[in-house]
């Protein structure tokens, strides 16, 4: 890769306008601060990131990112501790993986340099929007997209890297009921499943609809060809507890490899619980719930941290799940909370001060 | 749906840029004309749409495209005969799959009018534009997108209905190499293949990549369980003739049911071509290629018409097809471009006067 970095230009808006925001009542991803990242990719190498108003996108209508779906992205969280200071989760991480999504859409790959500086900038630049309540923090999102012209279905030769942010509150609030899809697949061997790439999210928007319609709120993925494997869930990776072991599928091409996936296997691990990383059939999963040996069973993602599944559907028949005391769920969400408010020790090194 | 179209509002250049083009040396969807047609979906319902000078798309950074991929496109042509008169393909049935990739995607579908007459008022402004040169056509982009904002995993509240125009040469220029895809794939079964929507297109770009770095022009998908079953090329449906016999796979979930494809059924059926639908294996088309029952193979679509395969390649052999006088694709691509230009009868009904 051809791209120096120059010092990061700061372009101010002249008003903030952070009065608007009521902190206490945050959504999830639809208020955004003043400022964004810009950084263009053009002639074959990355242009130095720019921090700007946040503005709308100016975009000819051939772009091909309307057309041919290249885009990717990534959700991050900065956490603002007691002392004000802020902390970021595994950040080189999402930089490795924005990555890996950016090869196999053919985006041109962003330097570490690039984005760690960028977000760096940014995040100082909005740190008062950074919230301190309880259970809200910066919700991060760092995207690329083909911004170069023409209807020819091939690589573009522009593309925009930008990273936006947006104080938020949870992502789901309360317990969800998914369903088992045996109908509708999320991704293909050989496909981009493990790329966070736009086209994953959209082709869940229709079967997540039908499910929704029904009484659920998520779909749980299973494998195109014999859908009796589970996968994952549309924003999480999922975990099964069976007895005292805790289960999830192995990351493969069709499935995203999460951060929040991995480091629940590491904390689980620390903590003495059994874990399993192997595949799991429905089967299983059903027979559990018959013979009471199924626990739990919890999405796992940046947006939702640890998200508790209260009951899964299944052939139109409902599995309740026991409501446990001290569930594994609660107390891994407790544990890695703690680390990313830098309310406890780090004993794994994710914590990284801005 | 509640959506009542008005008149459409046509705002003219002032000046045209049509001086600027050079008609006899066009390339594929790279030449814009003055003009787009846009049409806005807001609180439930379309829009009228207008005709407003070709210009940059104004989107919020968190519109929902950037992130989620909720896009589809169609693809189709306008012809000018040698009397001035301009005619258009089958337009009903791109207005059909439109709206099945609409529904798919969790796009609100689009009226017949709006499309229709869009589609017609903005080609009436762009008159001058369309070619008339020998093999020159008037490609049509209508597309749709997500425009509502948020960064929340869900279906958007705003979208686009777009039509670009691009006076435009041969899509591929000579014949075309294929390499047969046993790693990567391109759609899943219960997934959204049959849709066009950029997803799709992305997806394909880097194993594409690959296949060029060894020398071929385009990949041949299989399906992503057994890497058996031939699906479709990037932007083609695939014809292949053993013998005397045109055979082309079934259309599914995963494929797209293509107008030029099915074109060519009706057509071969016409003309005393016997013609097979049903699935075809790799192993029996290398088999025809070793006994030399394998006389023909080419792709079928709206950018490139028909596009005649010279060879292809699998597991590290090529495979040369042979060069025959009065080919299948030859006679095929002329009966549909005599029909298409207005040159000959059309028994079947194709052809809309603008």
């Amino acid at each position: 890769m051809n791209s120096t970095m120059q010092k990061i230009s700061i372009e101010k808006v002249k008003e903030s306008k952070i009065d608007q925001v009521d902190f206490n009542n945050l959504a999830f991803g639809s208020v955004f601060t003043d400022h964004m990242l810009v950084c263009d990719y053009k002639n074959g190498a990355w242009e130095t990131p720019k921090v700007v108003p946040y503005q709308p996108i100016s975009l000819d209508p051939s772009a091909k990112i309307f057309h041919y779906g290249q885009s990717i992205f990534e959700g991050m969280k900065a956490y603002k501790d007691t002392d004000e200071k802020v902390w970021l989760f595994r950040p080189l991480d999402n930089h490795k993986r924005l990555n890996i999504s950016a090869k196999r859409m053919s985006i041109p790959e962003i330097p570490e340099e690039f984005f760690m500086e960028g977000l760096k900038t940014l995040l100082e630049v909005e740190d008062k929007w950074i919230p301190q309540t309880e259970g809200s923090s910066m919700y991060i999102r760092p995207f690329m997209f083909a911004s170069g012209n023409g209807f020819h279905a091939s690589p573009a030769n522009a593309y925009k890297f930008m990273i936006c942010l947006a104080p938020s509150g949870a992502y789901f609030s309360g317990k969800v009921k998914v369903l088992i899809e045996e109908k509708y697949s999320r991704s293909a061997n050989g496909g981009v499943g493990y790329a966070k790439t736009g086209g994953n999210y959209a082709g869940q928007f229709y079967p997540t609809q039908l499910a929704v319609e029904k009484g659920y709120n998520q779909v749980i993925w299973t494998d195109d060809h014999s859908h009796e494997y589970i996968e994952e869930a549309g924003a999480m990776n999922i975990f099964i507890r069976i007895n005292d072991t805790l289960i999830t599928g192995p990351t493969s091409d069709r499935i995203l490899d999460g951060i929040t996936r991995k480091s629940i296997l590491q904390l689980a691990e620390k903590k003495g619980i059994a874990t399993e990383v192997r595949k799991i059939t429905v089967t299983e999963v059903v027979e559990a719930a018959k013979n009471g040996s199924l626990k739990e069973m919890f999405g796992a993602g940046t947006a939702a941290v640890v998200s508790p599944i209260s009951a899964f559907g299944y052939r139109d028949v409902d599995y309740d799940l026991p409501e446990l005391e001290d569930s594994y769920a609660s107390q891994i969400k407790k544990d890695i909370t703690d680390i990313q408010y830098n309310r406890s020790e780090d004993p794994f090194g994710w914590r990284v001060g801005l």
